[in-house]
């Protein structure tokens, strides 16, 4: 059986109590003879300030770089709030998906049938919800140069920042996005602002070729990013694949989370390119923030992160069974009652971080 | 009696057809004695293109500057779809706010009680909805330079849109947002990605700044954009006064606005500078679009264009007890079961626009 290189970096905040639950599902993984792992733990983000002076070590990179998947907490955290631009946290975050050529972010907004009422959204909204954002990671404003705040003559500040894309960019996304949607319903939405933005008309240029010479049996729909945001309050189900750029991405992907009354238990993948050997950089991680808050309490929900490890099993080592195990086995556990304190209903009982994860294991 | 200069700006789609029943409301308010209005229309979006070859033309520019203030019903359509980016009909928007320096955009998110449960959220939320949208108008994305799209030697492309802010454009935007804080419960919250973005590290710190050099009677709260887009879904109530820049203010509000459940019933404000003389320009507009797909068939709803008239009367002319007098007359029609189609529920009758008009009217 291949042995797959696994690099755990918990991060800061609840990121290292959400990744030990997964530390035991790849242990039962491993047990049961589904598949091997080898992991190795490294630091990232206010973890790696406090020991390295940056969010994100050379080694660390290296480490990343060689491995066959990366499982990433959570990283940030007010400790680290007054750190200079560069050095914060997230950087560390950014580092990684840039350096590592992470470009594609998959990020399902599915709602847990026995979360359906914890949506802000009417049942009827929600219920059934299975969209998947594809959400460009290595472009647009995150990225483009010039990124500065220079000084005038009088004192005053000038701040700028520069979203690019190229065709280039724009047409691997595509891909990702087409590919994904002949899997599920066969349809796509492309969000962007070409009414104002000239990354928007090449976005939808490029995006309507692709399609046009690739992908005819699927369904393509353009749709402004400010109606889709909209579109996606009023009626989520019509959407099933919505490919946009890293910042709408950024947005809309919360804002589908949130719809979800599942936030905190959604995962999420970014994959590179796939190279000549058939492998390809990934790295999985919750849609969920490091949470400082009710970090060290143990009783986060680490439904999220293990989810994460179930995209990996799917996208990174291609065991699309094991995957759906896991999945399967977070679904049972939710209709088994089991809650951590953030999806606690009334008349429920909340358990502790480690408890859900042995819930989970349970269902397995 | 002040006589005020009008110009009426219908636009495409259903604009004209909402722009008619302001007339009436206009009409009302002169006959009653309340205010005196000299009213003058032309043309603007796709209807300018149709005669003048631009969205815009310099004519009626020049009136738009001259006038006390404008009313704009929407503007674009399918029909204009092929044209070219820089002669589509959003560009003669764009250029009435850049070239009338309207950059403070207040947008309101008012759930009208009798349509609560209109709104996807549930009515616990959105019930007595109350939230000012501040987006700054006439910076960021949507004017930086360079904003072009170049070709490169192998044929590919390059597209390139620029976000500048400047300290002057934050603070301005900032006073707007405390100012009108504290006529309202004195809270502001302030959305920006400092941590992708430079000028959301510069949006931060100025409006820090205006905050504890000014307003320190006012509540500031700071808040990352995609974790602002979640809030307004989870527990839109939180929030009072929102201040934001231009593209984000853009999904934002649209967000905002569909919580509501009252979409296609907001209206907006967009002011410039108050002059030495104490006055200013406005533009006042509903926040839908211009709806071709029932543009001419007489059900669109005109109750986003007489809010933005109420909005007219209060900020451009101080007669904040005839804005109240029309606001009233809407909450009243409504409550009284006036609905168009967009608006109507199980077992009520949809009625005209100009029905609704004339029961706004009956009301005042
Ligand atoms: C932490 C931050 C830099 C990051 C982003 O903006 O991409 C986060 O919001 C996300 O969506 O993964
Ligand atoms: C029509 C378009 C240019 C405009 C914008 O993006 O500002 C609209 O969406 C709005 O919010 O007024």
């Amino acid at each position: 059986m291949t042995t797959y290189k696994l690099l755990l970096l918990p991060g800061d905040g609840i990121g290292p109590e959400v990744m030990a639950e997964v530390e035991k599902v790849v242990g039962w993984l491993r047990q049961a003879g589904l598949a091997d792992f080898e992991t190795e733990r490294d630091l990232v983000g206010g973890a790696a300030i406090d020991v390295h002076g940056k969010p994100l070590a050379d080694e660390t990179l290296a480490r990343a770089d060689a491995a066959d998947a990366i499982l990433l907490g959570a990283v940030g955290g007010p400790k680290w709030n007054g750190v200079a631009y560069d050095i914060r946290p997230e950087a560390g975050l950014l580092r990684l998906r840039k350096d590592l050529g992470l470009f594609a972010n998959l990020r399902p907004a599915i709602c847990y049938p026995a979360l359906a009422d914890a949506s802000a959204l009417k049942r009827e909204l929600v219920e059934g919800l299975d969209i998947m954002i594809v959400r460009e990671l290595t472009g647009g404003v995150y990225f483009g140069e010039p990124k500065e705040i220079t000084t005038l003559e009088d004192g005053s500040k000038r701040a700028v920042d520069t979203q690019v894309y190229t065709t280039a960019e724009i047409e691997r996304i595509a891909h990702v996005a087409f590919d994904l949607a002949r899997k599920r319903s066969g349809r796509v939405a492309s969000a962007e602002k070409n009414n104002v933005m000239k990354t928007g008309v090449l976005w939808k240029e490029v995006v309507t070729r692709v399609h046009a010479e690739h992908y005819s049996d699927v369904e393509l729909e353009h749709v402004l990013a400010d109606n889709c945001a909209m579109q996606l309050v009023r009626r989520p189900k019509q959407f099933d694949v919505l490919v946009t750029d890293n910042l709408f991405g950024d947005v809309l992907s919360d804002v589908a989370a949130m719809l979800t009354g599942s936030l905190g238990m959604l995962p999420s993948a970014s994959l590179g390119a796939t190279d000549a050997r058939g492998t390809r950089k990934a790295l999985y991680e919750p849609v969920h923030g490091s949470a400082p808050d009710i970090a060290g309490k143990g009783f986060a929900n680490p439904i999220a992160m293990i989810g994460s490890l179930a995209m990996c099993l799917r996208y990174s080592f291609g065991l699309g069974e094991a995957a759906d195990l896991v999945e399967g086995a977070i679904t049972r556990a939710l209709a088994a009652g089991a809650r951590t304190r953030d999806i606690v209903g009334e008349g429920q009982t909340p358990i502790s971080t480690a408890e859900m994860g042995d819930a989970i294991l349970r269902e397995l």
